[in-house]
């Protein structure tokens, strides 16, 4: 029986544990990559860790979420990365190098390696055929502190490619079908691997924008063969020598297959509020739009914007539309600049902004009241955009292009239009934005540490009886945007835990930091799919400053759930999710025996005020107790210490 | 007896009065700009006016302020000056387009035309020979509405240049030169007239750079003669047809006259935290910076840019500095992709930002904590970028680009290097940021109001008797961004005076706005030149919103005094400027039979608290005493009508 492209990289890196879904297994962690919205905790909690010099390949830290700088708190962050980096031996990015996950194709991934980085598009690697991991910020520091990280094997889907895309239909339009057919939780828990003769007819950066957005599908990661393509791309960028040949065996099992014939595709459209409420261009009809913004770590490659470019060119943008281009590197704003295609685009009256995440993660470029924005980013929850009434619709280069000149949203396929070629390019190298961290010399490098930049809080020990009362009664789908928001205003202060506690659960209800402030210690009830979207730790870090000892959910997306582990907060699954309907705002819960119950694998909840039990699940591995047991993942390496 | 060239285009639109230093004329106004953070105000303003189509030959609405949008608001003031443009036959630039003042240099600027622009630097038109000035948005409107504008017949300075500018050295430091020897306040309620044959050796972006910075000294305008340069420019932007040659006569006589030889200049330096605080760079030393910003109104032209694109080919930014590069206009950002200095400057490192104002006003691009500065810009006032303990050092684009490679401040005569000549350009037509108000329709336009737009405050009808309590002490040169500070903050709520109200004084009296609401009625103490810098009308319409009747200074910057009448409350100037030091903050005023003492023009203030009573000058012209008398320009018109 042969072996899945997956499991083939995850038993080369193997170092503990065997490698069969549910089992937890120790891998070794070839590359780390942190950007600084997340970053500024890592690099405290690598600090904390007492560490000298970083145990992995290659770990770079990019600067590409706040580069705003509304204030000194976004520059005084970059300083300070900067600074450990160079303690520690970290690769530095400057900022206006571009947005980490096209950086770290373009520069660094090698087909076969693992990557673990502190962004949930960190899957954009398995483009290249890399094991492309995203997860929270502690597990990154440990990664890069040890070499190492571990976790539950996941499941593999196999998703069978055929046929080709046909003009106007582009791999975004892929994933967006596999969105509408697995919807943001049918990854969970699972590797997504794509393989048949369709694979052949996707390049590189296609493919790193199926992986990219296989983090709504809340997958552990996506991954795709290294090939032919895969050399091309490599050669362009200069590292031809970067290349390995890597395939799933032709007789691997796979515990879930979906097939997609790429020929009978068409240009598709996420709808508000969700990436997989998708439906088609031409089903949705020709709605009236006031934004297009093009550009994120999903859809901002040179094969992008140069069709982007080839459809403004020799065009007006409507006057009605304000179109945004975020170019996704230096390397390709640089290329678009000497070929031309960046005058196309000025030409035609496109704003170009920085190149950098920028709006997709509602830094700037907010739509204005009620309006409609077609982004090719990969996350449209409700106000993520800046602008809490606007209906954001998640689409293809190409699809937001044409409907840029024609002002409605607008199917390529049938606007009579031809797309030209794009021809193959070359890059020629250029590490003028990075810093290399020479002699990585944490004696004389001082830490940078700006006055907006305060401590992480830790938890303490488990106590044997947990009381908590209800603080959040949530529903499904919850995402760590709900948990803590994450927008213009609350971006700067990643490095702030307490002044972000006052806005966490800001959208849901307004008043959960002041009960939990005013209840001391609390509890959430949560839904399915609980914690899912972006990987950030601050989702689990701000809650644990509130006092929350616990979150009851019928059940949780990957990342989350670690972080939680990782802060010391239970994440407990309830036996019958039928039970969820029990619960209210301010019911006192009680956990007694927590210790003994934790180790056993099922925890009793009572709830005093209906003086009933209810029974939940752990699905704790053993590191994950010793975690709960301790306090969270800092105190479990200082205990072990 | 000759003319100026001021008093020559002057003469040519004069509607009413004497042109004579001091009186008061009504001037046909041909052409009026307007910015996003004014003009929400200035459009409110003229729909109140209730006129159906402006009088202007040309009059143009420019989006380059609030080009960020961290939020909704910004795109909804977007909207509503676009709506409000189209309804009375205004111009509308797109977001994206680039800065008012290069934008309308390049493309509506006419020697011998008029220019009124709600923004301070509107005076780079005089780099044309235009008599182009700032004024609050209320003028503005007014200039629409009506065609014309009055004001006080300013005095003449002569600026003769001799000579021609070395390597390295450049139009800025001619005006940072004028800066040293005038003072922020030298240039009080004159034109500051640019002659000789040094004239000839600067470029039409050269002269614009120059009487810019005019702002600075305080100037109500600067101007240079139109010349073969003059054609040479509008030959190169397309419309050679827009050129007239205009020359002061021979025998004409000036009020002062200021020689500058420009072969002896070296490379100067603003330091902090005033315009006129220069130096030379060599004499302040090479001293360690962290960020350099090249762009803004005054030094973001092709030529600007060319000169250091060069300066960056081939080299590398120094690691420790973060270098940012925002081009004047969309035509420019265009032209430098297409000839490849856009990719030279990538490739050296730097990062490309939207071509707007940006970190000029301090829209992005703060530096951390305690950092220097170093920027191409006009203003380096305290805490203006963003971040309250920065040091920002107004430099030439040169300046900024040598020292960006060295990490340090450097004179570029010293560093043996060559600058290569700037071969000259044609720019091609492009109008794809412009919305024409085709038909300008009232009617069938509906006017966009966001809910962040608030109505603005209006005064009421003078009082016989005005009690006021003195609510602040202020020092000398406060200026606009003191009373309104204007961050990235605060920028977006231009159109909401009650939100802005909070922030009245803030960095120099955090209680000022609170004191103000408890006060009631109140006056401000202001010591010299009260009210510099930006044109901003909203110093004028939050003191008023809070209860602020009169403000009693040493003397007040020209667009702040008009603000102040334009808005009813009345800028009073002590007779003995040592009475200054004889009030306190809380200290109750009153000035009895007040319609009477205003039309005689000395107005006495009582201290009730020291008995005491104070001799002040009003110097108001018979229109101004209309206004003061009505509660400002708005009732002034209203009553009229």
């Amino acid at each position: 029986m042969g072996n899945t492209l997956a499991y083939k990289i995850l038993q080369s890196h193997l170092l503990d544990g065997t490698l069969s879904p549910g089992n937890e297994i120790t891998i070794k962690m070839d590359q780390t990559l942190t950007q600084d919205s997340t970053g500024t905790m890592v690099y405290l909690q690598l600090e904390a860790m007492n560490v000298d010099k970083i145990q992995t390949e290659l770990s770079v830290a990019y600067i590409d979420h706040n580069t705003l700088q509304t204030g000194f708190e976004n520059a005084d962050d970059h300083a300070f990365i900067k600074s450990v980096a160079q303690r520690h031996g970290v690769l530095f990015s400057k900022p206006g190098n571009g947005i980490c996950h096209q950086l770290h194709l373009e520069n660094y991934g090698k087909p076969g390696k693992t990557l673990l980085g502190s962004d949930s598009h960190t899957p954009t690697g398995g483009g290249l055929g890399m094991i492309a991991i995203g997860a929270g910020g502690l597990d990154v520091a440990m990664a890069m502190a040890k070499g190492t990280y571990s976790l539950t094997v996941p499941k593999v889907i196999k998703v069978e490619l055929t046929g080709s895309l046909r003009p106007w239909v582009s791999a975004k339009d892929v994933i967006l079908y596999v969105l509408q057919k697995l919807t943001v939780k049918g990854g969970v828990g699972k590797i997504v691997e794509y393989t048949g003769e369709g694979v052949k007819s996707l390049s590189v950066t296609d493919r790193a924008t199926i992986t990219n957005m296989g983090a709504e599908l809340g997958a552990t990661t996506s991954i795709f063969p290294s090939d032919e393509n895969t050399l091309k791309y490599l050669t362009e960028q200069g590292r031809p020598e970067d290349f390995t040949p890597l395939a799933a065996d032709a007789d691997a099992v796979y515990d879930e297959i979906l097939k997609v014939n790429l020929s009978e595709l068409t240009p598709l459209a996420a709808m508000p509020h969700s990436p997989d409420n998708v439906d088609s261009v031409k089903n949705i009809g020709s709605i009236k739009i006031d934004q297009v913004a093009i550009g994120s770590c999903t859809n901002s490659s040179y094969t992008d914007l140069m069709k982007v470019a080839a459809i403004l060119k020799g065009n007006k943008i409507h006057k009605d539309v304000s179109l945004v281009i975020s170019p996704g590197s230096s390397k390709i704003l640089s290329k678009l600049a000497e070929n031309g295609a960046l005058a196309d685009m000025i030409n035609a009256g496109a704003r170009i902004i920085e190149n950098a995440c920028g709006p997709c993660i509602g830094m700037g470029q907010s739509p204005k009241s009620g309006a409609v924005s077609l982004r090719t980013f990969n996350r449209n929850f409700k106000g993520r955009s800046g602008t809490l009434d606007a209906d954001v619709y998640l689409v293809s280069p190409e699809t937001a292009a044409i409907s840029a000149i024609t002002g409605v949203l607008t199917d390529g396929m049938s606007c009579g239009r031809e797309l030209p070629d794009i021809p193959s390019v070359s890059f020629s190298f250029n590490d003028h934005f990075i810093i290399y961290p020479e002699g990585a010399d944490k004696q004389n490098t001082e830490v940078e540490m700006g006055p907006n930049i305060k401590p992480f809080p830790r938890n303490t020990a488990l106590t044997d009886e947990v009381r908590a009362a209800v603080a959040l009664h949530a529903g499904n789908n919850i995402t760590t945007d709900d948990i803590m928001p994450s927008d213009s205003r609350l971006l700067p202060y990643r490095s702030n835990i307490p002044h972000l506690s006052n806005y966490c659960f800001e959208k849901i209800d307004s008043q959960f930091a002041a009960r939990c402030k005013e209840l001391g210690s609390c509890a959430i009830i949560g839904g399915e799919n609980y914690g899912q979207g972006s990987s950030r730790e601050h989702a689990a870090l701000v809650p644990l400053y509130l006092g929350v000892k616990f979150v009851l959910a019928k059940s949780f997306a990957r990342i989350h759930r670690s972080n939680l582990i990782n802060s010391g907060i239970m994440p407990l699954v309830f036996e019958n999710p039928a039970d969820y309907d029990d619960f209210a705002i301010g019911q006192q819960l009680v956990i007694r025996q927590a210790k003994k119950q934790i180790q056993e694998g099922v925890v009793v909840v009572n709830n005093l005020d209906n003086g009933k039990e209810y029974k939940t699940l752990t699905n704790f591995s053993e590191l994950e107790i010793q975690m709960i047991l301790c306090g969270g993942k800092i105190n479990s390496i200082n205990g072990a210490k």
